[in-house]
């Protein structure tokens, strides 16, 4: 799907795939919905924390100040991580990936990523070596903090 | 966008929040494309190797048989991560996400992940504090193969 101006802007359009692989400008591809996907890692544990997406405003204000900024796809907002739980993101690393549409920050994580409560959102291993319908997902990380006490009762 | 039986099987359709994150079910919230996003990364070095989607097949697949299958969302084709270049991916780990519509893969990578000859697609990275027009991306990795002689000449 081709893109218009508009959605890349402040960013200029991709070129041709040698380009977008081997240059040295940043130009992102947003997908038909707008957005690019990113990983954010845990810049001490290497762990994935979390994986949403960015429009091109949210992509520019993770550029320009170095704290994470996502788009929500279902509510349409842009919105700074750690704005209600106060668990922010300072960017300590931002990779852009071959075909520029993703990008992965590793981050300086305050107390947990994931609004359940734990450090990371893959907080369940899924077992492998057997048909899909018979997977019984197993824990593997405690809660680091209350959400009911962080974000009030749901 | 609600999902038909068609669209999760050989999963069940998602619960409600709680279900999707408290339970021991998996029941992929596939997006309004039919994916989910899977996050791959070097079971060794922690490192993010690639962000690629999986439709209900590829996810089953992956999960029965221990190696990487992904959906091209561009050529709506099924693949094997390895299939021409034989660079596949064993999975150490998978694990799913709080709502359920991504999944981490921790592999074993044989060569290079990356159709550019990198161990990894995130080659290069992007420098905060600036504008975004003013970005000038910075290579991080050397090739690890010559993809013209894996792939052929493009």
């Amino acid at each position: 799907m081709s893109q218009g101006t508009s959605t890349n802007a402040p960013f200029a359009a991709p070129g041709s795939p040698a380009d977008l692989e081997e240059g040295s400008a940043l130009t992102p591809k947003f997908y038909a919905d707008g957005t690019v996907t990113c990983v954010t890692t845990d810049a001490a544990s290497g762990d994935v924390l979390m994986v949403a997406h960015m429009n091109a405003e949210s992509l520019a204000k993770t550029i320009s100040t170095g704290q994470a900024w996502y788009f929500s796809r279902s509510r349409k907002v842009l919105w700074r991580k750690g704005e209600t739980s106060g668990h922010t993101q300072r960017v300590v690393e931002m990779r852009v990936d071959c075909d520029q549409d993703a990008v992965w920050l590793k981050v300086e994580q305050i107390a947990g990523a994931c609004h359940t409560g734990r450090r990371s959102c893959f907080y369940r291993a899924v077992p492998l070596g057997q048909g899909a319908s018979a997977v019984k997902l197993e824990f593997r990380e405690e809660r680091v903090f209350d959400p009911k006490t962080v974000y009030g009762k749901k």
